[in-house]
């Protein structure tokens, strides 16, 4: 498999994607940086006056909803309903789900239009699930991955999502038995949206990739890998920030598969 | 006091409090990178209808009205009403005040509702109290800061806030003498936003720490000593930027102990 | 010509203007930075209530309609409408312009308002012109600079502005024959926003450049020297961000000098 998932990373550089984001305010900057790295081209547009426009020229759609007010949530919904319409591969990022209610009802909006994948923490794939209604301390996870597979298994079963659960391991629940990634590096919880660059990513995979699981995991895999050689030569989150943008775009097929740890071992 | 100072720096590290901040576009990244730096849980959150959810599990809120407009002004009030009514430490950045009556306008109402701590540069927090109504020259400051000390005594007076002048020397102005602290580089200026990363940091220190002199006081010291030791290995804004981040999350007892000036002495 | 180009380098960075920016979400960090950089200095307000004070107090407008909705449009026409009447050099960034119908919609009525300077890539100025009504590959432009030379004198000949097309080579069109400007590097397209960068610095360059052909062409040949010099001491594009807001606040007449490939020559 750690080959194939290499191979996504080509296919990524050399169909160069164009990804739609609908996403929030404080990542929009690395997020559209994040998606040039790797290669693929990155549009952040959301006024409903173009959403149509926009979903015939963009191969796939990224929504997250870190900043979500009711302005926003509408174009969201309109752009992944006519991504669910035309079978257009969508990426859902439940950013502080859990949270507030706010963003609850929200979400469940948003799941019932079926996302192609769904991208949480673990306390927030179990707030959606309903599996684990407190609140969450702000985006960060406080629980471990595993403890959500139960409620990324419920996510798959009732919308047909892939789910994946980003942690210290990251887990992809689609087709088959579950998929563990065990890279990436602590640090890399101190720079803020990298989780939506992780979103942002696997939206640039899955409009090139007919696999999902493999897609999420192959976009997994490469934040990960390029946040541990990153954050090898990084100070702190700040030049931890450059020197990931830097690996995404440069890392080698050799770096690549001598980090790579994916199995189906939970 | 020092000592005191650094002690203040290892207990947001330990309570990583959770900070609201319905801040500006420009600088939603770094103030969140800045928090998450030094420690803090940053939540960037806005509308209206998670408001009041928001509160109940954030330990402090920071208002920064950079790029103010009528709607997130109606935001800005709730919160800091909500903040005031259950008596949570709020934050009050004044960007650009005295440039437009707009920014003059929305500023009485907000300072009205007694902010903990106002932070500003010695052009803003007079412009606050009236003192001078002079167009600012956009968010710089043109003004010394002890210039705005009876300002900023004015506004300690009426609204019971602790004022913050902030520039070449940073000035604290709360019960009793104020404190002055020589901290900082000039390079810092060129970089846009750090005075709201400053705003944002004093909201972490306020979410735990008791005395709100010496809260703001660390966090001043906290970010200049940074960007001091910042500043001497970067070779223009760009690396500061990353650099700071860096410093702000890995500063030592030792570095904080050799560099900070902090005093009475005006 | 590159003397006197270096010329305005200097005074933009003695004169410091004020350059409003009313600009897309995923650029303002970065263009308020390179601003900084440069000498200027940036302010990022859009609200309604606060234009007329913010014309009066600032030297030149940019405009960008990156992340464009229904709400911000209006700031930008009363923004530049103002500017017009005034006689105050404003600067319009056709971003995707070409890509859908409410982006031509708004930059017709834009354009009317006769902006100072206009720039774009190459698909952009094209659409722009109707010369090409092909929707454009998101933001990057798939055409050669010199593809739209008709679609700049167009531009020219009916709105009176000074038009930039941007790309390998950077194409200034106005009084007098094109100047061709062959600086920068191809890693530059890797980082987001960086066209954006272009278009607020030429915004500080018009506000005390008279001469606009020139402001335009010092500020191209700024930024792409800078982008050269950092790109060759960058491993990416997460550090050529930082680098490049190192050298253009700390450039040489000497690099200037060096590096500048300028000429009448297509």
């Amino acid at each position: 498999m750690e080959k194939r998932l290499w191979n996504h990373v080509l296919t990524v550089r050399q169909q160069s994607p164009l990804v739609q984001n609908i996403t929030n305010f404080v990542v929009m900057n690395n997020s559209a940086n994040a998606l040039l790295a790797v290669g693929a081209s990155p549009i952040m547009a959301h006024a409903e006056g173009e959403l149509a426009d926009m979903a015939r020229i963009c191969q796939s759609l990224v929504i997250n909803i870190g900043t979500l007010d009711d302005y926003w949530f509408e174009s969201m919904l309109q752009a992944s309903a006519t991504a669910q319409r035309s079978g257009k591969p969508w990426v859902l990022d439940p950013v502080g789900v859990g949270a507030t209610l706010y963003r609850d009802n929200a979400i469940s909006q948003l799941l019932a239009l079926q996302p192609t994948v769904v991208r949480g923490n673990a306390s927030e794939i179990m707030a959606l699930a309903k599996a684990n209604n407190k609140a969450t301390k702000g985006v960060d996870s406080t629980a471990a991955s595993d403890e959500a597979l139960d409620a990324a298994r419920f996510i798959r079963y009732r919308y047909g999502s892939v789910v994946c659960i980003s942690g210290e391991v990251d887990i992809v629940v689609g087709e088959g038995r579950p998929i563990y990634i065990r890279n990436g590096d602590p640090l890399m919880t101190r720079v803020t949206g990298l989780g939506c660059s992780a979103t942002a990513i696997i939206g640039a995979f899955v409009a090139v990739v007919e696999d999902v699981v493999e897609a999420v995991s192959a976009a997994m895999a490469l934040l990960g890998i390029s946040g541990e050689l990153a954050a090898a030569e990084s100070a702190g989150p700040g030049s931890l920030q450059a020197n990931l943008l830097d690996k995404l775009y440069n890392i080698t097929e050799e770096e690549f598969a001598m980090r790579i740890r994916v199995s189906h071992e939970g």
